[in-house]
């Protein structure tokens, strides 16, 4: 065995390239074994294992550094960078993050969860050493996915005019999540299927220089040999943004990895490695099927009695529904077809279906266009990368009131996808736009109302927005209310929305006030604040940011209707919340039902 | 005269080229006289109005789309499409806006006024009408300022796949507002100085065909003819990224554009046409120095006695005097050197200063990578614009706590700028982020201390945000204070922040209430909810959006502590600010002295 706890960048490269295949191996090993433990991001991380030790055979972090776009495809580098042992806590509470993080290691030198920032990142990183006359290395690895994302494209472009070595890695593996879209995808996969491409550029080189014909219609191309480099030679998209191109190579053979990040290590200006990796790489299942292994959840112990959809499937199927009845109704999403359960839309519904890659901010204003001809787009999205689109949402929908309607997925607590991936922030943004209608039903049943009343009652911008994993099944009964009200013993009153509503339902029950679920949160409906300012005392639990969430909201509404009573929020305050799994993360903050039960009985023990 | 306010896009159709010309000359004549009263984007729209003109000639509106990203290139549109007699009101309370706005006219296929949409907005349309049967054309106009934007890109690559026509018009004036830098400006001036380039390809191909050796060569380098096309003939980075490319051409040669547009009307795929202007065309002063004639302001009768800053050019001298000692200290913007001040900054500090294009989440980012390195960077930035990197502020910033500074300038109302450009939603978006400071000083003297504070005082995102216009001068004292408060008569208390300070101290000294200004709002000072809590009667007079805003996390606050008195908030509620001057849009939203004195006095009077 190769790889030990004393596993280091320095030991690497003392290595002979044998046993550092040898080590690619052992690598992979340890990775699944863990992953299929603790759940992760599998199929990228096998992908990257040689490009990890190629890496580090050639830079020595924390000197050189090494900034991972998204940044799931780091196992192996975490792992290199003296985080063996606490591998074995990836995603655990107190344990490691499934992505880089400075204050983990300073061998991670910028944060990553999102796609498309790293070359951004990396810039900063080369401008701030070159300030501080520092001549290290600085290596952005980005995958072809992230490479949709605008932001990828800023940096491309503000990166191509540095005087200094500046490596960005493109490491391609054909598909992100799903299957890359658009014309950069169309034109790496032309890339990559020319492989006797630069044998070729340099076999004209040859001809030309060569034969009399050649020198001739170099003349009468231009007369000037600038020009013709320029019409023959830099016909690469990258070299057009001004890059020194390296690649295509195989990422997976060790050899030529190490040679060309040699060759691009002595370079004095930006260029781009195009290395083809395979995710999956090197273990059946996940290469043959690297969507699906993706990511890997945590096993479960408790298996559904019945098949149990999630939220997402929910979404998808019941969208799915509507659209076989009204044609207006069509779906965007931003490289997340799957994990938004969009798959069955796509498969029905295909002329209306639309995955734009990792561009949350042109997929906004996509929908607006959409919309703006009596279209009725609903864009299936993570909480936190409707981040991206804020500034879209309120000048290309908001301004003219576009109606679109906003699926908003992985709402609130999202587990061990860590602070990058919570989705605390989606009430507090949407809910400071004008005229925009937020729902955040508790179960499958409401969420399908609410995707209704969406659809059909808003005009505007309209949300719903649903958690992570299994919905709970609602009763039978039409679940079209926009508040429910639980008589429950009167000693005070619980409001609450989404997830948590089963835990304040439970903990109302057990301390005797009443409670107010909402499930349309704004505006606050009326009906809400009158319900509420009957009572004295008033809790509001919050699954998400404090700061413009609607219990302060709440709050204020009700002292600007002369209320005088009590009133306490439990809600995420001015942090970001860690690792560790749902259950726990609700616990932390008081969201589960000891903790409501607790703060409930605080306050009607107060005077 | 030609120009009346009978023209139209039919009766353009009609005109011989001369009159066209004619109809241009008159066109020009008009804009200048109407924006040098109104005010309004001179220089950008000097330089499209033969654009807009053979877009007339070529295309027929409303059936057709024309989408002008940013817009204010749009004002012969405006004016051929039936609003000559509107166009004085140009940027007034109920006239016509300075961009384009679908609910003002038909003629205007989608909402404008920040960069880089309009390639989005359009492809939407275009599948839209798809969907529909509709055959009609979708037109994008773009500057190559907005090309830098990374949405633009996310919008070529996915319209690159189109099975329709769809024309993207790149309207090439060498720069944006200030000197566009990158790679993508250095292409397309590396393109626009190769004027036999075409004449070049054509000979490249016939020179080949022709000679023996140039069939040798074919086969030589591939043996395919697909591949000596890729290598030889699309070496363009529009047609790598999938467009047929007709340029470039003079933009203000009439007949090219038609002729040009005219081939452009037949192709069934995705098309780029790649025209050159001149900002301010026609104009002398403009055409010499199109950045000082990109916006103009209206005139205003009050001069001032001294010559006074605005806060931008407060802003930016002072960070430049801090730099002269403090090397860690960088300036970032995103094309906007002059309007943040910061060009006194590039002038002082060069290697410190980055203009990184009209790139908001790269600007982020890239500044997270400099703080990760022990730099300070200040990014100066409109409030409006900002919303742009809300994403990149939680997830590149904030969790790892990296400390920059954000100049959030143009924060608040905007006067004649409109519903796009109003900033009004910076305090409730930096505020949903953990940890973040912010500052809003209501004069020169607080915005120095200001940025002192949040360069030294702070530890990860710290803001300065300050209104658009000239700035009040202080009195001479230290104003290095979080708070101030103004014993005026005891009868209440007006809480406020920023520029509406002034108003407010004015009502509280005629209605006796007492004042609370506050200068850093976020977090909430302590000692301010402890002065307020001693006061039956508080009022929050808020220059913001009131969701999410600091009146509404004063009035939960307060109640939070058990304090039961009356909390009135004046705010801008779920709505957007439309056209007028900045004096009467506080007007209207009760902010004015008046607005405060009634709002006083009715909330004094109750019992």
């Amino acid at each position: 065995m190769i790889l030990s706890s004393r596993i280091s960048s320095d030991m690497i490269k003392k290595l002979s390239l044998a046993e550092k295949e040898q080590l690619c191996s052992e690598l992979r090993s340890y990775i699944i074994e863990i992953v299929y433990g603790n759940g992760g991001h599998l199929a990228s991380s096998l992908g990257a294992v040689e490009l990890c030790v190629a890496l580090h055979s050639v830079f020595t972090t924390p000197d050189d550094k090494i900034i991972f776009d998204v940044g799931h495809q780091s196992y192996a580098h975490k792992i290199i960078t003296g985080r063996y042992k606490d591998f074995c806590r990836l995603r655990s509470e107190d344990g490691i993050s499934g992505f880089p993080r400075p204050d983990e290691s300073c061998h991670d030198a910028f944060i990553a969860g999102h796609a498309s920032t790293s070359i951004s990142a990396a810039l900063g990183i080369a401008k701030a050493m070159e300030i501080k006359g520092d001549v290290h290395h600085v290596i952005s690895v980005i995958g072809d996915g992230a490479l949709t994302g605008g932001e990828a494209y800023e940096g491309l472009n503000n990166a191509s005019k540095l005087k200094r070595n500046f490596i960005v890695i493109l490491n391609d593996n054909e598909m992100s999540i799903s299957k890359n879209s658009g014309a950069v995808a169309s034109y790496l996969s032309q890339m990559r299927s020319s492989t006797k491409y630069y044998e070729t550029k340099k076999r004209v080189k040859e001809t030309l220089s060569k034969s009399a014909i050649g020198r001739e219609l170099s003349k009468s191309v231009s007369g000037t040999k600038e020009l013709v480099k320029f019409a023959i030679f830099q016909s690469n998209i990258f070299q057009n943004l001004g890059y020194k191109y390296l690649g295509p190579i195989d990422g997976h053979n060790l050899s030529e990895l190490i040679d060309t990040l040699n060759v691009a290590k002595q370079l004095d200006e930006p260029c781009i490695v195009h290395i083809k990796t395979k995710k999956g790489k090197g273990y059946l299942p996940a290469e043959q099927n690297s969507g699906e292994y993706h990511g890997i959840s945590k096993r479960k112990a408790i298996i559904c009695e019945e098949a149990c959809d999630t939220y997402s499937e929910v979404m998808g199927k019941y969208l799915t529904e509507l659209a076989d009845t009204d044609e207006r109704i069509c779906a965007v999403t931003a490289a997340m077809k799957y994990a938004t359960g969009l798959q069955h839309f796509a498969k029905a519904h295909k002329p209306r279906f639309f995955d734009v890659g990792i561009a949350e901010e042109h997929a906004v204003t996509f929908a607006g266009g959409l919309a703006s001809q009596g279209l009725i787009p609903v864009f299936g999205i993570y909480s936190t990368f409707l981040q991206r689109s804020y500034d879209q949402i309120i000048h290309d929908l908001a301004i003219e009131e576009e109606h679109v309607v906003f699926a908003i997925d992985r709402a609130g607590m999202v587990g061990e996808d860590g602070e990058t991936h919570q989705g605390l922030f989606d009430v507090s943004m949407m809910s400071s736009i004008p005229k925009t209608v937020i729902y955040s039903p508790s179960n499958a049943e409401e969420l399908r109302a609410s995707l209704k009343k969406a659809l059909y009652g808003c005009k505007g911008i309209a949300a719903v927005r649903y958690p992570k994993g299994e919905a709970v099944k609602g009763n039978s009964e039409k679940a079209d209310y926009d508040l429910r009200f639980y008589e429950c013993g009167n000693k005070a009153l619980i409001i609450t929305y989404g997830r948590i509503t089963e835990n304040a339902l439970k903990a109302a029950k057990k301390t005797k006030a009443d409670l107010l679920q909402m499930v349309k949160i704004y505006p606050i409906p009326e009906k809400a604040l009158s319900i509420a300012e009957k009572f004295d005392k008033v809790m509001f639990f919050e699954e998400g940011i404090r700061s413009g969430g609607i219990a302060e909201k709440f709050s204020a509404a009700l002292t600007d209707r002369k209320w005088k009573g009590t009133f306490k929020i439990t809600a995420v305050s001015d942090r970001f919340v860690k690792y560790a799994d749902t259950e726990k993360q609700l616990s932390d903050y008081g969201l589960n039902t000891e903790g409501i039960i607790k703060a409930v009985g605080e306050t009607i023990g107060q005077a």
